[in-house]
């Protein structure tokens, strides 16, 4: 199979690097519209080899992979679409997907198969020279064929995406842009929601409210420090998805405030009961099979602590299910949780720390 | 110093066998409603003496500690003011402090100083048996006088915080009430709304959509897998601060949702800019001087190997100032995000876990 990358950056020559160990390629090509990536990505062994000619990349090609920006992808993908071999895929990587394979579909003009594609899986850092052969390895890859594209082509891609280590699942175009707007788009929305909020309170009324928050706001807030180019791209991709898991967002938040002005406690306890078990039946890591329970232990700041403590729980052959830091509001002093299975387990491990030398605060399912 | 704790429950009980060890405290009488809540606190080493009669417990004390459910506080205040020492202090530690701070002005009647607290620990845990010393350590503890209160009764209760290793914050109980909205009560409703919608979703539309939430959405979720009938007592008692900041936070989803619709990018680029530096400019662990860089390994699913791979960096003599797992989608295989002071660490890290055959699929900043 003769694969073709349009586009070595990070991610284009990470699949080159994850591809050219498959024995289901024969041959990686790389095109870049920037010589000095391209160049990058042929030194970090990216690719077979490497052309600054596009009708050159595609020629023959069994799949092309572009790995370009989603304004240009109509016209790069009627570049190549003619010069592909006979019955050849094209796929791409970017993360929201209705738009995206509607053009290539019309720049494929039924002449080659079009199969959209989404490796959750990434990075905040960005060119070739960053790139890694397991970038993909354990992650999800969504693909989104449409009534026109046919089983083999959702196979091909498929072979090459199981190649670099990831997992297939199939999923509408439109589909899939709804379901990353509800699991990605709109929590990352309502976390800079909720810290712009927080922050302009703690300017105009006292400078003490960020530092007394907790883990809770921690947490909920995490995603907001995220790389804003990145997210103005993707809300302008996916703009209407977003607009209508967050009008229903809205609408929850309208209902949510209106069952606590009227103070109807029953329909409030309902919503935050079968929001506890919705979150509790979450997958986790698999194969825990007793419950979890969670330790809290004071960590000094130190070198070594945290691995100190990592080690103790490790040696008594407990595994750990789960781990973090909360950092107290002084910021000198943090809070581990670990999470382990079981209570027997989560008290062997409290009384080794204990014996250690180490505060444990609570344990907690 | 003589001090009546009423209510011996987890808090009651800990702040026990907090202040027992104080040299500020002469005795520790503890009164419970419930008998046997009382003998174990007793029996756990938090008290001095134990009574049944409320009156014995308060005769004489010189700060009486109300660890009661805000329901019964303003009856059980009433009841113990009158038989407090000369100058005594009546405090509680509930999360929400207005209304029961005038509860207990209005059952003090000027007899006795009021200071409202919140203690910023706890558990989920409940009853004496899990009560520890050190729950305190490191906590911040809210002080919520009122324009009535003498300095002398804040002092007086910062002595007793500081002695059981939390520090003082002072705060006004109705800016207290906004405060922990913002910070904790709301925050903890998004979480919920955004948890519903998704799990709504994923039964209606798609059991996948949560295989494929990634680290963000489970961050942006996690307290929603809190204690129901917690929260519900809180959104009661602290409902019209709730209502208050729930209206701003609906108001900027609002705004949010425009600059979307008609995608003014200037504005949308504003809001994830300001949001990111402030999630960034959020106090951390002290001490911290370079950037922080984060490394994300594949974890092997194998008793030891988190502890091992935090050994590996500790042993480089790099302090791991941020630690946490996200698990792959498939449940299998899970990531370790470990932050490290500069790019340099950073490297010497990566280099070492790659050598120990761990796969380090990035480092970012």
């Amino acid at each position: 199979m003769k694969v073709a990358i349009i586009g070595t950056g990070l991610i284009g020559a990470s699949l080159g690097l994850a591809l050219r160990k498959s024995d289901q390629v024969r041959t990686v090509v790389g095109h870049d519209a920037n010589n000095a990536n391209l160049a990058a990505a042929l030194t970090k062994g990216a690719l077979d080899s490497a052309t600054t000619n596009l009708t050159d990349a595609a020629d023959g090609a069994d799949v092309v992979v572009l790995a370009v920006p989603p304004s240009v992808i109509e016209e790069v993908a009627a570049a190549v679409a003619p010069h592909m071999a006979e019955g050849a895929v094209l796929t791409d990587v970017g993360s929201v997907k209705q738009d995206v394979v509607a053009a290539m579909e019309r720049a494929a003009a039924g002449r080659v198969q079009v199969v959209g594609g989404h490796p959750m899986a990434g990075s905040h850092e960005h060119g070739p020279e960053a790139a890694i052969a397991d970038m993909f390895v354990g992650a999800t890859w969504l693909l989104t064929p449409t009534p026109s594209t046919s089983d083999d082509a959702v196979e091909r891609i498929s072979t090459l995406v199981t190649a670099v280590g990831a997992q297939v699942v199939v999923v509408d175009p439109k589909a899939h842009d709804l379901l990353v707007a509800v699991i990605s788009h709109v929590p990352q929305l309502t976390a800079t929601t909720l810290m712009t909020l927080a922050a302009e309170r703690a300017r105009k009324e006292d400078a003490r409210l960020l530092l007394l928050a907790g883990g809770g706001f921690r947490d909920a807030t995490r995603v907001a420090a995220s790389n804003p180019e990145m997210w103005l791209q993707i809300c302008r991709e996916n703009k209407d998805a977003i607009v209508q898991v967050l009008d229903e967002y809205a609408a929850r938040i309208g209902q949510l405030r209106m069952m606590l002005h009227d103070f109807d406690s029953e329909r409030l306890n309902t919503l935050l009961t079968d929001a506890r078990e919705a979150r509790n039946a979450m997958p986790g890591k698999g194969g825990v099979s007793g419950q979890l329970v969670e330790l809290r232990v004071v960590i000094p700041d130190s070198p070594g602590a945290i691995a100190n403590i990592t080690s103790t729980v490790s040696g008594l052959d407990i595994n750990i299910e789960d781990i973090g830091i909360d950092h107290a509001p002084d910021g000198q002093r943090g809070q581990m949780r670990l999470a382990v299975s079981g209570f027997e387990a989560a008290q062997k491990a409290h009384d080794a720390l204990s014996e250690g030398g180490y505060e444990v605060l609570e344990i907690a399912s």
